[in-house]
Order: structure tokens, then sequence, then C-alpha cells
């Protein structure tokens, strides 16, 4: 009996080595996304913020995108095309209804950040590297594990029609 | 000719030094709010991200809590009552369509930050100062100006439903 004990705990541990090192996709956090080789920045969530939005429909979140100091300097400066180095970061959350507020406001018209959404999304300037994408590369991961190419050859068409602003559509919120 | 010319210079430079020296309402910009003595923090716009909100109805904004060192820590940590030093800042944006973003996903649901709302709100904590009123000082600014003592007395007796939390509703989204 005691040995049974000890030989699943042997499993246990080795399934728990495992798991800190291949995480169940074969990707480690550290991974870079298979297109541009973006990495996860370890500090985004420091960042400060650039602005705000709330898409509805299937996507129902609220969001916020987030710049490092490049970033932020080149939005409240106007200037344009960013710099190499700039990267932002967009964050998704549920769109849940409040309840709590609702009753502190007395009327139904509170929605705050519920649970992160999967994908978070980087963009990051290098006019050489991302020449073929306008200068940008774009990443995303979801609980660290890059998404696959297909899903990042499609960033950049869609951020054309942005190019007036250095593909970004995010304007800065004073 | 040439005196009247004078005179109205002479008018209008005293005129553009009272604007300067005393704002319409006879506050500067660091004008201290009357029930709190809270001044508008100098770099706030750099705080951390805390969470985002929507508030639809009559206010019909997109809002951004951000907080300083002291703010995001605590709330990372969980740490209850939140310590003396922490500072939050609620940012509020109209609630704007967005045309552009909505060619992109081919669809009516995207909704960015505006124009700036009126009503850059503080709460910072200063368990002595502040014992009154839960610990917490409230102070709200239009364009720098502080709001009348009846607005900032209105704010502690709303946030009493969130005692639980350090009377903070938001709850920090990671």
């Amino acid at each position: 009996m005691r040995r049974i004990y000890f030989l699943l705990a042997a499993v246990a541990a080795m399934a728990g080595i495992a798991a800190l090192t291949i995480p169940a996709s074969g990707h480690s956090d550290e991974a870079a996304d298979p297109v541009f080789g973006i990495t996860i920045p370890p500090d985004y969530r420091d960042w400060k913020l650039i602005s705000v939005a709330h898409e509805a429909g299937d996507l129902n979140d609220l969001r916020a995108v987030l710049g490092n100091d490049l970033a932020v300097k080149a939005y409240r400066e106007g200037m344009l095309p960013f710099p190499d180095g700039t990267i932002i970061v967009r964050l998704a959350w549920n769109y849940d209804p409040s309840e709590e507020n609702n009753k502190v406001f007395g009327r139904q018209q509170s929605f705050v950040a519920g649970h992160p959404k999967e994908g978070v999304q980087f963009m990051v300037k290098d006019s050489k590297k991302y020449s073929a994408t306008g200068g940008w590369g774009y990443a995303q991961f979801n609980d660290g594990i890059p998404s696959e190419a297909k899903v990042l050859k499609a960033c950049y068409p869609c951020h054309v029609p942005a190019k007036a602003r250095d593909y970004l559509f995010t304007r800065y919120a004073p």
C-alpha cells in the first residue's frame, strides 16, 4: 500500500513538472508568436491607459488599450508615424451588468469589466523588421499561448483603413 | 485713434492677466476641494488602470478608474482596508459610436471614448483625517475647478453599500 502511494506521488510529481515546463499546447509562457516573433512584455499590465471601448454584438466586451512609454508620448504629442519600440496592448473583459451599481444609481445602467476575455493583443512597431505589414508586428496570446499564423496574418489587412494614423484605430482619450 | 487702440490693448492685457490668475469661478487650477482639502495630483493620467465600465442611461459614458502605486498594489494583493496614501481617480468620456470601427467589423457594434466628460473624481485614503467618512476623502474637479461642498458631501453616503470592500465599488480587472 505504501508503495502504491509512493508511485502515485511520483507520477503526480512528474506530471506537475511536465505541466510547469510544457503547457497543454506545447508552448511555454515565453513563446514567441509564429509570424512576427513577438513575446509577451512582462510589465504590460502596468502600462498607461490610451483609451477604452465597448464592442457590443458577438464580442460583447469592455476593452482597454494600454501603451508603453514611447506609445503614450507619441500619442500625446501627435507623433506620426509612431517611433520604433512603440508597443500597445489591448485587453478585454466580459461586459457584465452590475446589480450592485444599479442599486446605487437607482436604475439599470451599469456595466463593468467582468472575467478577462481570451486574446491579449499586441502591436509592436519596428519599421524595418515589419516593413511588409506597415511597420507593425501583431501578436495575440491566449493564456500565454501565441495564436497561430493564420490568425496573425489577418491583422494587418484589417488595420489598413487606419493607415493615415499609422494603422492604429484607437485615439488617445485625454 | 492711436490712444483708443492703446486703451483697448491695455484693457485686453489686463483682462488676460485676470483670466490667467482668476479663472471664471474664482478658483485657480490648484484649488483644493472645499470639504476634504484635496488638490489634483499632477500625474494622475499616468497612473495604472484598475478597471473600466460603461454607464448607460443619462450618464451615457465610458469610464476608467486609475490608481496610484499604493492603490494598484493593494488591489492586486487583496489588501483591505486600503493603506493611507491610496488615491484612485475616475475618468469618463462620451460614449460615442465609431463608424470607422463598425465598417471594419462589418456591423454596428463599436463604441469608443469620445470627448472627456466633466467631473474628474478622486478618492484619497487617510484613515485619520477622513475618519468621519470611512477613511476616504472625495473630490471632483471640472476643468480644474473643485465641486462645491453639497456635491462632495453626497459621495460618502452613496459609497456605504461597498463598505465591505473599503467603500470602493470598482473591482480590479486583471
